[in-house]
C-alpha cells in the first residue's frame, strides 16, 4: 500500500500489523518532504508516527474520537483521515493549516493551538457522551510539556469522575518546547526508568487508572496495547515513552531546534532560512542578559518558550538561575513575576501575546491588584505576527490596558522600545506590560526618553493642526506616512505617539479641540476594547470628531498581511481618502 | 494573657504551649462573636485556630512571611498581628478586610482573595530570596480546597526548583466551599487514612517532600512539627489533617452552610439573615433544575460555588450526575462546556464574574474560536454585586464582549432574564454569555421576545427624538428614569434596550443619527473596553455627540453602593444635568 491509497482509516484497517508499519517510513518520508520546503512542527509528528496509526488502526473514526492536544502531533493524523495530499502534493501544502480544524475533516472535533486544553474538551465530549447514552470510545493525545499547564492539571483531576471509555495517551518525549521543567517530570522519569512500576505515580495520585508503554515507537507494542485498554469502561493514563524527531537524525539530536522549524535541508537539517537581521526580541534579550549579568536581583521568565525571547542554550547557560522556565504555566509565570517583585527582585516575563491570554486573572489579581512593579513583555502583539487563528496576537491591548493599575506601553522603534524596556526594569512603582512592535525591526535613530513615570503622557512628534494622527506602536510609522500625504492636500496634521495604550492624555486631547477638528487613531489589534474607542470616548460630549482604525473583531486564519491591512483600510492612501471625505 | 495583650506575634514567644493553648479558645470566642454580628468566613478560621498559633509561635513575622491562600482562614493572623480589636470591638469590625492586605499590616504581603495563588505568589518571594541572597522562612496556608485550581498545580509544579526554606502548609479540612471534588482528593483521603505513609502521593509525585500531620487541631503537635521543618532548605509540603468549623457544633454539622455565612445566632448557629426574597439566581436555578428533569442532555457546570448557583444540597441530589462540580477551577469548567456543547449536549456553566477571569483563554480559544453553543450564566457582574477589591464584578463586559463569536446578554428585568435564558439554552448556533442583573430581583410584568437570533438587534422601548439613552441590563431602569425626567425639560427622549453587549445595531444606530443629536449610554461595568466605548467609536466620525456612563478603572475596595453612583454620575438627576450641559 502506498500513501496514496490511504483516504480514510478505514483504508489502514484490512492491513496486517507489519503492513501497516511499513507505512510509516514514507509517512516520515512525506513529513520531512514537506517541513524541509513548508516549514512546521517537525520532532512532535516524527516522534508520534507509530502512535498515530496505531490509534487509527485500533479505533473507529469519525465514530471514535481523538483530541490532540496543541495540535502539535497531529500531521499524521491529517495524512491518515483524508488529508494526503495535503502532505505530499507541494502545491497542495497549505490547503490544511497546521492545527486540527473541524473545517478539515469530522475527525478534527476542535480548533485547537494553545496547549494543555484536550483533556478538559474530551473530558466535555465524554460527559456528553453519557448524557446522552450514547457509546464510542474517545482518546485524548497529549504531550508530556503540555502537562504543565494549570488547564491539563485541572483536567486530569477531574477526569476521574468520567464515565465510561477515556483513553488519555501522554505521549511522553521527554521535551516541552525545550526541556521540561517542573516537578512532575521528574515522576515521569521515575516512572520511564521503573517502567512503570514505581507506586508513587502522578496520574494514579490523581485517581486515575495507568499503563507504561516503553516502546512507544514500536507498533506492535502500541497496537497490542491500545487494542487491550480500548474498551475500558473508565478512564486510564496510557504513559507512552517516544522519541522526538524520532528517524531524522539531525531532529533526533537538535531536538528544541527541531521543535518547530522552518524550511531546511532534508539531508543535513541545516537551516535554509538563516535570518541574520537583527530583532526587537534579540535586541531586548541581549539587554536583558547584560542586566542580569550587572544585577543579580534580575530575573528572566518564561513560560516554556525560551526561543520567543531569543533565549537559547547558549544564553539560558550564561543567566544561569536568572533565567526561569517555570514550563508551560502562565499563570505561574505571571504570580511568581508578582511575588519576585514583591520580595525585592526585578522580574521580567517575556510571553506571547495569545499565551499571555492564559493568565488573565493572574494580571489583574496576582500583579496589578498588588501593583507589584514586574515587566510583562508582550512578543506577536501585532497585526504583522501570527496569523493562524490560534495565535492572533491581536487580542492583548483589550486584555491589558482594561486592568486598573497595569501601564501598558507600545513603542514605536528599536529605539524607543529600549528606552521604554530600561525605565520599566528600572522603576519599581508599576505592574508594566511592554509591547514588543510588529513587523521588522525598526531603527530610527531618534533619541528618546529615558523616563516614563508621567503616565500617560503621550508625545507630540509634529503639532499641525485640524487633523491629529494618533499613531500607537507598531502603527506611527503609518501616522506619519498619512500625515505626510495630507500634506499634499494642503492639511499640516498633528502626529503623536501616545506611548501608553493603557490611558489618556486628557490635557493635550483638551489642547487639541483649540485647532482641530478630527482625531484619528491608528492602533495594531482589534478596534473592540482597544485604545481607538477611550479616545472616542472621551471626544464623545464635544465637537470633536473621532476615527478609529484597527482590525475588525474575529478570528481570521491564516491571513496575508496584505489582505488583512487593506480590509481594514489600515493603509495611508486608504486614511488619507477617509479623512478628507470627513473633514471635507 | 488575654487577647488584648496581643499585640504582635512577638507577645507570643515567652509564651508555654499550654499557655499558647490557653489563646484557643477566647480567640475562638471572639471569631464567633464577631462573625455572628458581622457575618464572614466562619469554618475556615475556626478550624485554623491551632494553626495560625502555631505558625506564629514558630516562625518570625514580619521577617519570616506566610502567604494565605484565598485569605478565607486569614482571620486569626489577623488577630495576632496587631488587628485584635477590630474582631474584639464591634466599633471596628470594619477596619479590616476579609482579605490579607499589605495596607493594614507588614505582615500580610499581598492582596489575595482568589483562590490557587499562593504557592506561585510565595514562590516568587522564595526566588527573590535567593537572588538576593537573604535568608529568611516562607510559609504558605493553602486550603484542600484550593489545590483544585490550575494555578495551584502550576505553582506546585515549579515548586520543587525553589531554593532554600518554603513551608507549604496543605490545611486540609475535607471540604471546599461545599464538598470537594476531583481525583487528587481520593489521594489526600488515603494519605490521611495511611497517616501519610501511602507511597502513591500527589505531592511527591511533583518533586516536593512531604511529611503528614494528623491532628492540626492540636496545638502541641503542630508546634513540634513545625519546629522541626522551619530550618529545612528545601520546600516541604505539610499535610495537616483540620476540623473546619471545630469548636461551633453548627458549623462542625453543616460545613457547607458555614463556610461562608452572614450573621446567625451565636448558639444555635441559626441564620439572622433569612433572606425570603427570590432572586435571579434562584429563578434561574429553578428553570435549570425543570430542564434537567425534562431533558436528559443538560449539564448544570459550577467550579465550586454551587451555592451561587442557588444549587444546595437538596438542589444538586435532584440534579443527580447533570450537575457538575468541578471542583474550584474555571477553566476546566468553560472547556468542559465546551466538549459537551460539541459532544451534543446542553451545557450551563453558572459562574461569579469576578472567578470568570480565571479562565478568558478557555472562553476564547476552547469555547468561542470552535463556536460550541454553550451558556455562561455570569453572576455578581455588577456595580451592586461583591464590593471587595478581589471580588468587583466590573470588568467581566471588556472581559468576554470583546471575543470574537461571543454572544453577550444583559437582560433588564427577571422577565426578560427568563427568555434570554430559554433562548440560550435551547439555540445550537452560538457560545452565549447571559449577565445576570444586579441588584435587587426586578419585576416589570413586560413580555419580552423569545428568540434572540437576530444577534445585535437592539430593542427601542420608547422612541423620541434629540437625545437616545441606550441603558445595558442593570442599568435600563435608570435610562427609563433619566427619560422621565428629561420629560420635565421639555425632551422625549428616546430609550433602548441593547440587550446585546457584544455587538451594535448599526442600522439603529444610522437611522437615529436622522433626528438625534446625543446618544447616552449607562453600563454596569468599567468604562474602559466596555460597551459604552463601542457606540462612541461608531458614532466617532459623525456630528452625533455620545456621553457614556459606567465605573472608572480602578480597583475599589468596599465602597457604598450609592457613593460609586454618585462619583460616577450614575444617577438620575446627574445625568439629566450632563445631558442638558451637552446639548445646551
Amino acid at each position: 500500500m502506498t500513501l496514496q491509497d490511504i483516504h480514510s482509516p478505514a483504508d489502514l484497517k484490512a492491513l496486517s500489523v507489519d503492513q501497516l508499519n511499513d507505512l510509516a517510513t514514507p509517512l516520515r518520508d512525506a513529513l520531512l518532504q514537506k517541513l524541509s520546503r513548508h516549514g512546521g512542527h517537525v520532532g512532535p509528528n516524527l516522534g508520534a508516527v507509530e502512535l498515530t496509526l496505531a490509534l487509527h488502526y485500533v479505533l473507529d473514526l469519525p465514530t471514535d474520537k481523538i483530541v490532540y492536544d496543541v495540535s502539535h502531533q497531529s500531521y499524521v493524523h491529517k495524512m491518515l483521515t483524508g488529508r494526503m495530499e495535503a502532505f505530499t502534493d507541494p502545491a497542495k501544502y497549505d490547503d490544511v493549516t497546521g492545527y486540527t480544524n473541524p473545517a478539515e475533516s469530522p475527525t478534527d472535533l476542535f480548533n485547537i493551538g494553545h496547549t494543555s486544553t484536550s483533556v478538559s474538551l474530551a473530558g466535555g465530549l465524554a460527559t456528553a457522551r453519557e448524557l446522552r447514552g450514547e457509546d464510542y470510545r474517545i482518546a485524548v493525545v497529549i504531550g508530556d510539556g503540555s502537562l504543565s499547564g494549570g488547564e491539563a492539571f485541572e483536567g486530569l483531576d477531574h477526569a476521574s469522575a468520567i464515565k465510561g471509555n477515556f483513553i488519555i495517551i501522554v505521549n511522553d518525549n521527554q521535551m516541552s518546547i525545550a526541556e521540561n521543567h517542573g516537578g512532575i517530570y521528574e515522576n515521569l522519569a521515575l516512572l520511564r526508568q521503573t517502567d512503570g512500576q514505581a507506586t508513587c505515580n502522578l496520574f494514579k495520585s490523581m485517581g486515575l487508572d495507568y499503563r507504561y508503554i516503553a516502546y512507544g515507537n514500536d507498533l506492535h507494542t502500541l497496537v497490542k496495547a491500545l487494542e487491550e485498554v480500548k474498551d475500558l469502561d473508565h478512564p486510564i493514563v496510557l504513559h507512552v515513552n517516544t522519541q522526538k524527531g524520532k528517524g531524522f537524525a539531525p531532529a533526533e539530536a537538535d531536538r528544541e531546534h527541531f521543535h518547530f522549524s522552518g524550511p531546511f535541508d532534508r539531508n543535513t537539517g541545516a537551516s535554509l532560512s538563516v535570518n541574520t537581521e537583527s530583532s526587537y526580541a534579540e535586541l531586548t534579550a541581549s539587554y536583558l542578559l547584560k542586566m542580569m549579568h550587572d544585577d543579580p536581583t534580575v530575573a528572566v521568565i518564561t513560560a516554556g518558550t525560551p526561543g520567543v525571547l531569543e533565549f537559547g542554550p547558549e544564553r539560558r547557560a550564561q543567566a544561569g538561575r536568572q533565567f526561569i522556565d517555570v514550563g508551560i504555566a502562565e499563570q505561574e509565570a505571571v504570580a511568581l513575576a508578582s511575588g519576585i517583585a514583591k520580595g525585592g527582585g526585578k522580574p521580567y516575563f517575556g510571553v506571547v501575546s495569545s499565551f499571555l491570554q492564559r493568565a488573565y486573572d493572574q494580571l489583574s489579581q496576582d500583579l496589578a491588584l498588588n501593583n507589584s512593579p514586574a515587566v510583562i513583555g508582550i512578543y506577536y502583539g501585532s497585526i504583522l505576527g501570527m496569523t493562524d487563528a490560534t495565535h492572533l496576537g491581536w487580542f492583548d491591548i483589550a486584555l491589558v490596558s482594561n486592568i486598573p493599575n497595569m501601564v501598558y506601553l507600545a513603542p514605536t522603534c528599536a529605539e524607543e522600545h529600549m528606552a521604554m524596556l530600561d525605565w520599566a526594569m528600572n522603576q519599581d512603582r508599576y505592574p508594566v506590560a511592554l509591547r514588543l512592535p510588529g513587523g521588522k525591526l525598526l531603527s530610527t535613530g531618534r533619541k528618546y526618553p529615558t523616563d516614563y513615570s508621567d503616565l500617560n503622557a503621550y508625545m507630540v512628534g509634529h503639532r499641525g493642526s485640524q487633523v491629529a494622527l494618533i499613531g500607537a506602536g507598531t502603527f506611527y510609522p503609518l501616522a506619519e506616512q498619512v500625515a505626510q500625504a495630507l500634506k499634499a492636500e494642503g492639511i499640516d496634521a498633528t502626529v503623536i505617539n501616545p506611548r501608553f495604550l493603557s490611558g489618556l492624555d486628557t490635557p493635550l486631547l483638551d489642547e487639541l479641540t483649540e485647532d482641530h477638528t478630527l482625531v484619528v487613531t491608528i492602533e495594531d489589534g482589534v478596534l473592540d476594547g482597544g485604545f481607538g474607542e477611550k479616545i472616542a470616548r472621551y471626544y464623545g460630549p464635544t465637537d470633536m470628531k473621532v476615527r478609529c482604525y484597527g482590525v475588525k473583531k474575529e478570528f481570521a486564519d491564516r491571513y496575508s498581511y496584505s489582505d488583512m491591512l487593506e480590509a481594514n483600510r489600515l493603509t495611508s492612501p486608504q486614511i488619507v481618502k477617509d479623512i478628507l471625505d470627513i473633514i471635507k
